[in-house]
């Protein structure tokens, strides 16, 4: 006799295990739920003798894993729409830049920041994304570009993930742009990151990973490589911000590093795409960013799905260059602007996305021993999560079981 | 002494009203209502003697004029998210149509449904409009395509209307697709439309305006003129789609016709423009339709604003092209692909989305004598309106002065 804390039934469920058909649905499903954890899936018809302290009806809605955002700058003060909106009235990147925009604006307004305030600006942030499904958000770092800048946005998130049912992921971003106190002196930034930010970091464990950003106008593979190094040598895993608005070697750096995801890619070139299928990196595809840059140039889709490499989806929220708190949004964009079929705006934000994040061990898909992080959708079929845009769909969120409320 | 039922104080306003320079704002405002209409705008400093029974204090949140949706087809049964993903597997629009695709799949749905299904389907999608801060909202007829069928839908939308404080105007769309059983024979379908379908809405009041398809796959020119011409002599005002996918002289026509708007309008020509200009149509732009069908060709914004045409901005809410149920959203995109800026598309969907339902006298700014429609944003600054997207702002929406509550 299996005993349960719950028992989800009359269910449509799509678990999202790949098979070589691509991903098995059931059509009059049941889940056993006990400890958080997943205990039983499968047809209603197959349920084992068991006792359920609770039982809930689902009437035929669709379960899908609860989705994953697994690229985010969701911490951060200050926005940018006066940019955005300069932007549209006609102003090149050089006049923004030139009037203190970019990267560097939200620099200071985080840098002046209390970490009460970021948690407090946050806040709504996470909530939205939690309105639409998410459980597991991955937040970067990057705004606070010295040791103490970065490591008070880590122990922001640190706080916001203190006060909520959300998993979060802490990522160091340390180099995101380069300080403007170190503009005649690279080297000494660098310094700075690779023997005391990491060594902090690592120590008092407030990130999961580090990050880069690898650009003409951010910085350049062998100062990412020198990072990456000293980060791997602290056992911290690696991603990279990759080829985004140029070919800049970042897929192939990306993979030589064994990355756990290379994202952006517009500008991936086949060698890069091919390194990262043999290093087994995740492609984090990020459509807020392409729409709200006016991107023309679109990732490689067809050579991801030929080269077997897999694709997440995320949301890349941050003030700049996509002001997106909706991952379902982000899904909905992939499939309009990147040709993203349903099937894969899915397995984006779920089983990818867990593996981009390197938890795909833990959550991502609905199987036994698996965490029970799920989304009950009002839907007649899953692609619908991908083909409405500002619809809201979530009839409930599940973290480890329980109901999460909204708001 | 002046006397409201409601003064709405510590705001800051944007009412809406254009100057030579713009749209001014108000910093520290306040708004006098009575009877569901504005008494009274302005500075908080300037308020003459007054006594309200309700005063309300907005914390400085902006206020905006309710929005506008000028252009919907929000009743339907069925959904089309399988063609959605047929296409993006690679299915073919003919490959859509043999298998029973594109808009006659709708009119199959909608034609077995109950006037009570459509109504419940529809109830959800106006929901959700209003939960991001719309009031008033246009809906088309036409997946009747029989008398019988749109008068149907036409009793759907007036049912809709009747459960709900929102302003609903109703558009009788005729020429929508050719109806199956005509496909022999169109000019019976015109005689259908010109010598029953026409005198009926015109004689029962079910519709405000009447709309046309005017494409290669849908009417032609002439065919359009003898249903317009057959509109007006019943007092109907006409509005138009028009060179959606190609340039077929739809903007010309909607000017020689006097039409409140022409809608869609990525392939108009120089002269159509210069037409609508002089005829003081609105051009309705519709961003979802552009990105879900994977539109390269942008709608002449410059030469919108070259000719002085004014620009509206709408959801397109339709299960084919535009399965959009945000207003905001819509706007969000018109910033980001067609490049309008935050207060072009505050206007598209307020002073410039009345006009194009011919209801400037009474909504879409925010002045004495009109109606107190208006919405309250949790924002710094109503460019954010479009710079976020998946982000809810609104804080309350108040139609004829009275909050809606949500959902």
């Amino acid at each position: 006799m299996e005993r349960w804390d719950l028992l989800l039934t009359d269910a449509r469920i799509a678990p999202m295990r790949a098979t070589a058909e691509g991903y098995p649905t059931i059509d009059d499903g049941a889940i056993g739920i006990g400890g958080g954890t997943i205990a039983w899936i499968g047809a209603r018809a197959d349920l084992p003798p068991h006792e359920a302290t609770e039982t809930r009806r689902l009437a035929g809605r669709w379960v899908t894993p609860a989705l994953i955002d697994c690229h985010t700058h969701l911490v951060f003060a200050g926005d940018r729409s006066g940019e955005f909106e300069a932007r549209l009235c006609g102003a090149s990147y050089a006049d923004i830049a030139a009037a203190g925009g970019g990267i560097l604006a939200t620099v200071d307004a985080t840098r002046a920041a209390s970490v009460d305030e970021l948690v407090a600006g946050a806040r709504p942030r996470l909530a939205a994304l939690a309105a639409d499904g998410v459980a597991t958000v991955e937040i970067k770092s990057g705004y606070g570009l010295d040791v103490a800048g970065e490591v008070r946005m880590l122990e922001a998130i640190r706080q916001l993930a203190a006060g909520s049912p959300l998993t979060i992921r802490p990522t160091l971003l340390a180099l995101h742009a380069l300080p403007v106190e170190f503009r005649e002196n690279r080297e000494a930034y660098l310094d700075l990151v690779c023997d005391e930010l990491l060594p902090a970091v690592a120590e008092s464990g407030l990130a999961t990973a580090v990050d880069a950003f690898c650009e003409s106008l951010a910085f350049t593979v062998p100062e990412v490589e020198r990072v990456f190094a000293r980060a791997q040598s602290l056992r911290l895993p690696v991603k990279l911000h990759a080829d985004q608005l140029s070919a800049s070697g970042g897929a192939e750096l990306a993979a030589r590093a064994g990355a756990l995801s290379a994202d952006h890619l517009e500008y991936a070139t086949p060698a890069g795409i091919a390194a990262l299928a043999a290093a087994g990196s995740v492609a984090v595809l990020l459509p807020g960013a392409y729409v709200t840059l006016g991107e023309t140039r679109q990732p490689p889709v067809g050579l991801f799905r030929e080269h077997g490499v897999p694709m997440a989806v995320a949301s890349d929220l941050n003030p700049g260059t996509s002001p997106l708190c909706s991952l379902r949004e982000a899904m909905a964009l992939a499939a309009r602007v990147f040709g993203l079929t349903p099937w894969e705006c899915l397995a984006g934000t779920t089983c990818h996305a867990a593996r981009a994040l390197g938890l795909d061990h833990d959550r991502g898909s609905l199987e036994p021993g698996k965490r029970a992080d799920l989304a009950v959708w009002d839907v007649e079929h899953p692609r619908e999560l991908c083909y409405w845009l500002g619809r809201p769909l979530l009839a409930e969120l599940r973290i480890g079981g329980r109901e999460v409320s909204r708001g």
